[in-house]
C-alpha cells in the first residue's frame, strides 16, 4: 500500500482499517531497511501509529511537526514522498536519518540533539501569532528528552504566555538508555492508567460532596474547586506549568490518537497529549532489548545478530575507555563515573555493573552532569564524565564556570570526536575543540591509538586539575612508539613536509604520507597527542620542516593548525602552515570518507594540496 | 554587635532577640557598604535572616552552604571573618562580591551564573555518602534561578536516588528582572498561603470522609490516600520530582526558619524549604524598585540617586543597542526581541514598552532563548537575542545545532564582551569568541564605537544567515572614520608596528600607541571590526608591517591573534605576530585596569612588550 501514498492527502483518505494495515506495512519496511543499512530501529518502530495519526489529523505542510532528537522520523519520511529511504537511508547522497529541511517542505526544523523541539515549536507558534497566521504546531517529544533542562525552560515559558501548541509526549519508558530520574518515576505512576483513572473518578465523586463538609468551606468553595480540579488531574506536573493535559492514551491506537489530537487541536492553549508507546514495537528482539536496537548497525532480521563489518584492525575507543576506567576504579575508590543517558554508547556498562553505587546516569542532562561532577570533585572524589563530543557542547558553560574556573579535577572522556558517519551534521564532533582550548587550565589530550588512550586516562586521573581526553569512535590498537603523556609522537620520519594530526586524523595523515612517498616526497607524520599544553619540544623539531600541513577532523577556526601557527608567529619562526580541515558550512556527507572528501582532506586531495604548497615554495 | 562575631559559634550563641538585632545591624552595614562601593543590594537585603538562620542551625564549616548565583553572600561573608567587606568589597585585592574558595573555608563552591547550586550540592551529597561522611548540605536557590533548566535536571536526578539534601528556595518574586514563566505563576499561587492552607485543611477533612463514598473505593483506599496526599500538599511540583516540601514560610522570621531548617536537617531525604522573602527588605527605595538596586553602582543612601561616575566620553553600549533595535523594529514588523531575564541590563526596556507583543523575557533560560529564536526565524520573523557574553556560553550547543547548522537569520547582540569590572572571573566575557568563531556560517561583527554598533545592528538584520554583534559594556561615541560593515578600520596611521584590537581593546591599543609614539615609535592602530569573516584587504595592508601586535580582552587560544596568524601562515607571509591577551588562569582582578595589568596588556606593559618584539627584529 505504501507506494500509493504520494501525499498527506492519501494518508487522510485511508479508512481506519487501511490505516492499520499501512502501519503494519511501514513497520516491516523499517525493519527491513534498518537491518540492511543500519539506523535507529526501536524509536521508529515505536512511533509508526503516532506519525500516521498526526498525518491524518493535521493539515500538512500548513501545520507543522517538529521531531525532538529527530531519529524517529522514518515513518514521516516514508509518508512524504521519500520512499527511497528504503534503499538510500544514511548513505552518501541518500535520505538522511534525521529531519532535513533541504529534503522536503514537510521537514520544518532540523534536530539531532535532544530536548530542543518544544523551544522551536514555541518560537514557531509565536511567529504564527505575530504574522496573523492560523495553523497547528506539534512537538513530538520522548519522555527521555524531558530529562533535559531546556524542555522545562520551554514548558515554563510556554505556560507564561499561552498560545495554541501541542506537546505530543511519546512516553516509551526509556530514552536512549533506561530512563532515569524522578520525572520518570512520576510518569511510571501515571502509566498505571486504569487504576489511576479509577482512583481519580472516586476522588472526584467524593469532592462533589465536599460542600457538605461544613461552613468554613462555603466561602471559598469556588476557588477550591478550581484548585482541587487542578490537583486531581494526573498531569499535575504539566498543569502546574500551565498546560492542559490529555491522557495517558495508548500510543499504538490510531483511532484514539486521532480523536485526542483533534480535541487538542480545537483547544486554544498549550496542551500535552500523553501517549504511551513501546520502543521496538513489532520486532520481538527490539521489544526485548530496545537499547541494542537504538542506533543499530546492519543486522540479520531473523537472529538480530549484527552483520560483520570489516574493521581494519581498529577497536572501539569506548570499550577501551570503559575497561580502563573500570580497572582504575578498582584501584581507587574515589573514581566515579557519570553519563548523560549513554551508559552503552560511552562504554560504561562494565563500570556500572561492577560499581553500581559509583555510577550515575543523570538523564539527557549534560549541563547538570558537568556541575554534578564539579561538586563531587570539590568534595574529594575523582569524577569522570564520559560524553560524545557534540553533546558536550551543551555543557560548555558549566565546564568553564563550575569546573575550570575552580580548577577542579574532573576528567572528561570525550568520545566520537571528529567525523562521525551516518548521523549527519548534528552529530559531528568538529566544533568542540576550539571551545575546549578556550577553557582556563583545562588539559586536553588526544590519543591516536588505544594504548595511548588507556595510558592517558590513567595519567589524567593523577592530575591536580581538570582534563579532557578526546578520541574518535574507533582507534587502531598501536600506532608508532609510545611516549610520555603530553608529548607529541613522530609516527613516520621524513625530510619533506611534516603532516600533523590528532586522533583519527593521524591515520589520514599516514595514508596521505603514503601517497606522497609514492611520488617521491618523504613526509614526516606526527601525532599531536596533547593539544593543551602544546609540546614545545616537538614544535621545535617540526619547525625545521619548510611546510607543516595540519590535518583536522574539525573546524579550522580555533583548531590545532591555528594553535601551531600562533606559536610560530609569536616566536617569529617561519614554517609555512597549511590548515586542512572544516571551513564554512558543516559537511553533509554520510561516510567518514565522504566527509574527508567534502573538506578536501581525504588522502588524495590532501596529498595534492600539500604537494601544491610544497612545490610553490 | 557585628564586630563580636568571629565565628559561626558566636552566631549560634546569640539569643533570639540578639539575632534579630544583629539582622538589623547587618542590613544597615550592607546598605552603607553598597552605597559606597556599588554591588548587589536588593538580593543581599532579602537574605539576611535566611543566612543568619543557616549559620545558627548548621554546623559550619562541616555542613556546607552553596549560594546559587552567589550575589547574595554578603551576610555570609560578614559572619565568617570577612568584615573587611565593608571597606574593600569589589575592590582590587578586596573581598569578592561572590563566593570565593580562596577567601575562606566557609565558601565551598564558587558561583556567578544562575541555576548551578543544586547540581553542585547533589555532587557534594553523593561524595559525602560514598566517603562515609555525615553532614548537611544546603543549596540556597532563588525562584528566578528555578527558571533555568539545569535546576530541573538536578531536581530530577536528586529525586531518582534520594539522599539528604536541602534546597532552600528563596522565593522573592523576582529574579534579576520580574520573574517570568509558568512556575512563577505557580509559586505566586502558593504564596497566598493562608487561603491555601485553609483550603488544604478543608479538603483533607473532606477526604477523611471519603471511605463513606461507597464500595468501588474500598479496595484502593490505601493507594488513593497516598496519591491524594501527594496532590494536596502545595508543593506538588516538587513532590512530583521526589522532594519533601516544607512551607511556604516567612523568610524574614528567624525563629521559624530555624525550626524548619532543623526539621529538614533531621529528614533523611531531599527536602525543599519554601521561604518567601522580600528583595531590598529594609531599604524602602530598594523595596520599591529592587531591579534598580540589583547590581547597583554607588549611590546616596538618602535619595537613592547614583553617585556621579566619570565616563570619559563613553556611552552605554546596551542603551545604544536598545535604542537602535527599537527604531529598526518600528520599520520592520518582523523584528522581535528576546532576553533571558535581563531586559534592563541589555537595554531592551524601551523595546519592551513600545512593542510588548514582540518582546519575550523567557527567564534565566539561555538554552531555550536561542532555540526559541531559531524557531521564530524559521517561520519568518527576525529574532534578536540580547545577552551578556559570559551568559551566552550556556547556549552554545543551541547556537551551533539549532541556529547555525540551519543557517537561520537570528541576530545575537552580545553585550559585556571583554573585561568586566567588579563581578570577578565568572562574569568575564573572555571565553565566548573562540566558541563563536567555531560556529558554521556565523558572521561576527565587533564594533569599537557606538556609531559602528548602530550601523552593524542595522546591517545584521539584512543578512540571510545568523550574525553576532559583540561589544563591550561601554563604547566611545566615535573613533576614527566610518567604513562599510565587515571592513576593518585604521584608526591611527603609522609605519612602525601595527596594533590590532576589537571592541574595547581598540581603545587600549590607541593608548598604547600614544605611549610608543612618545618614545618615537609610530604605531598604526586598527579596529578588527569583523572577526568572521576576516577583512582580507585589511590583512593585505597590515602584512606590510614587520610586527603586528594583537591586543585581546579574551583568551589567546582561538582568538583574533590566532586567526590572523593562521591567515598569514597559510599564505606563507611572514609578519611577526604578538598575541597579547589572556593566557592560563582566569584573571582575578576587579577593575578593567587591574584586569589589563594582570594579563600584561595595560598600555605601559603592552608598549614594553611590543617594543621588545620590535627591537628584537
Amino acid at each position: 500500500m505504501l507506494e500509493t501514498i504520494l501525499s498527506p492527502l492519501d494518508v487522510r483518505n485511508l479508512t481506519p482499517a487501511q490505516a492499520e494495515a499501512l502501519a503494519l506495512e511501514i513497520r516491516q519496511v523499517i525493519i527491513d531497511t534498518v537491518a540492511r543499512t543500519g539506523g535507529h530501529l526501536a524509536s521508529n518502530l515505536g512511533t509508526v501509529e503516532l506519525t500516521l495519526a498526526l498525518h491524518r489529523v493535521l493539515d500538512l505542510p500548513r501545520d507543522k511537526i517538529i521531531f525532538d532528537v529527530g531519529h524517529q522520523c522514518y515513518t514521516h519520511k516514508l509518508l512524504t514522498g521519500r520512499q527511497s529511504l528504503q534503499s538510500t537511508l544514511r548513505s552518501q547522497g541518500g535520505v538522511s536519518g534525521f529531519p532535513k529541511r533541504s529534503e522536503s517542505e514537510y521537514d520544518v526544523f532540523e534536530t539531532g540533539h535532544a530536548s530542543t523541539a518544544l523551544s522551536a515549536a514555541l518560537g514557531m507558534a509565536r511567529a504564527r501569532d505575530l504574522l496573523g497566521e492560523r495553523h497547528t504546531i506539534v512537538a513530538l517529544v520522548g519522555d527521555g528528552a524531558l530529562t533535559g533542562g531546556m524542555c522545562y525552560e520551554a514548558l515554563n515559558d510556554a505556560g507564561s504566555r499561552p498560545t495554541q501548541l501541542i506537546l505530543l509526549l511519546n512516553d516509551n519508558e526509556m530514552s536512549i538508555a533506561r530512563n532515569v530520574g524522578a520525572l520518570s518515576t512520576y510518569l511510571t505512576r501515571l502509566r498505571g492508567s486504569k487504576r489511576w483513572i479509577g482512583a481519580k473518578r472516586a476522588v472526584k465523586r467524593g469532592l462533589n460532596r465536599l460542600p457538605l463538609v461544613g461552613a468554613p468551606l462555603a466561602r471559598t468553595v469556588e476557588r477550591m474547586k478550581r484548585t482541587v480540579k487542578l490537583m486531581l488531574i494526573p498531569g499535575e506536573f504539566f498543569e502546574a506549568l500551565g498546560f492542559a493535559y490529555l491522557g495517558p492514551i495508548d500510543g499504538h491506537d490510531i483511532a484514539m490518537l486521532e480523536n485526542t489530537l483533534a480535541d487538542a487541536r480545537a483547544m486554544n492553549q498549550p496542551v500535552v497529549i500523553h501517549a504511551v508507546t513501546q520502543k521496538g514495537r513489532g520486532y520481538a528482539l527490539a521489544e526485548r532489548k530496545p537499547e541494542a536496537f537504538h542506533g543499530a548497525p546492519p543486522f540479520f532480521v531473523e537472529s538480530g545478530h549484527r552483520r560483520a563489518i570489516k574493521k581494519n584492525g581498529v577497536v572501539s575507543a569506548a570499550s577501551v575507555a570503559g575497561e580502563t576506567l573500570a580497572a582504575l576504579a578498582q584501584e581507587d575508590a574515589r573514581v566515579v563515573a557519570i553519563t548523560a543517558a549513554m551508559p552503552h554508547g560511552t562504554g560504561l556498562l562494565r563500570f556500572a555493573s561492577k560499581f553500581p553505587d559509583r555510577f550515575f546516569d543523570v538523564g539527557i542532562a549534560e549541563e547538570h552532569a558537568v556541575t554534578l561532577a564539579a561538586g563531587m570533585a570539590s568534595s574529594g572524589l575523582r569524577p569522570v564524565f564520559a560524553v560524545y563530543a557534540s553533546f558536550l557542547q551543551r555543557g560548555m558553560d558549566q565546564l568553564a564556570h563550575d569546573v575550570c574556573l575552580q580548577n577542579l579535577p574532573v576528567l572528561f572522556l570525550i568520545d566520537h570526536a571528529g567525523f562521525i558517519p551516518g548521523d549527519g551534521a548534528t552529530h559531528q564532533g568538529i566544533y568542540d575543540l576550539p571551545m575546549l582550548r578556550a577553557m582556563p587550565g583545562l588539559t586536553v589530550f588526544t590519543p591516536c591509538d588505544s594504548r595511548e588512550l588507556a595510558a592517558m586516562i590513567r595519567a589524567a586521573l593523577t592530575l591536580p586539575g581538570p582534563c579532557a581526553v578526546r578520541y574518535p569512535k574507533d582507534l587502531p590498537e598501536k600506532l608508532g612508539e609510545t611516549a610520555p603523556c603530553g608529548r607529541w609522537r613522530r609516527i613516520v620520519g621524513g625530510d619533506g613536509p611534516a603532516l600533523v594530526g590528532a586522533g583519527h586524523a593521524v591515520l589520514v595523515a599516514c595514508e596521505t604520507a603514503g601517497l606522497l612517498r609514492a611520488q617521491g616526497v618523504r613526509c614526516a607524520v606526527w601525532s599531536a597527542s596533547s593539544i593543551v599544553p602544546l609540546d614545545t619540544a616537538a614544535l621545535e623539531a617540526l619547525g625545521k620542516h619548510a611546510l607543516i600541513a595540519v590535518l583536522e577532523e574539525g573546524v579550522i577556526a580555533g583548531g590545532l593548525g591555528e594553535a601551531i601557527a600562533g606559536h610560530y608567529a609569536a616566536q617569529g619562526k617561519k614554517p609555512q602552515i597549511l590548515r586542512l580541515g572544516v571551513e564554512g558550512d558543516a559537511p553533509g556527507a554520510h561516510s567518514i570518507e565522504g566527509l574527508l572528501k567534502a573538506c578536501g582532506i581525504d588522502p588524495p586531495l590532501a596529498a595534492e594540496r600539500i604537494l601544491g604548497g610544497y612545490h610553490a615554495k
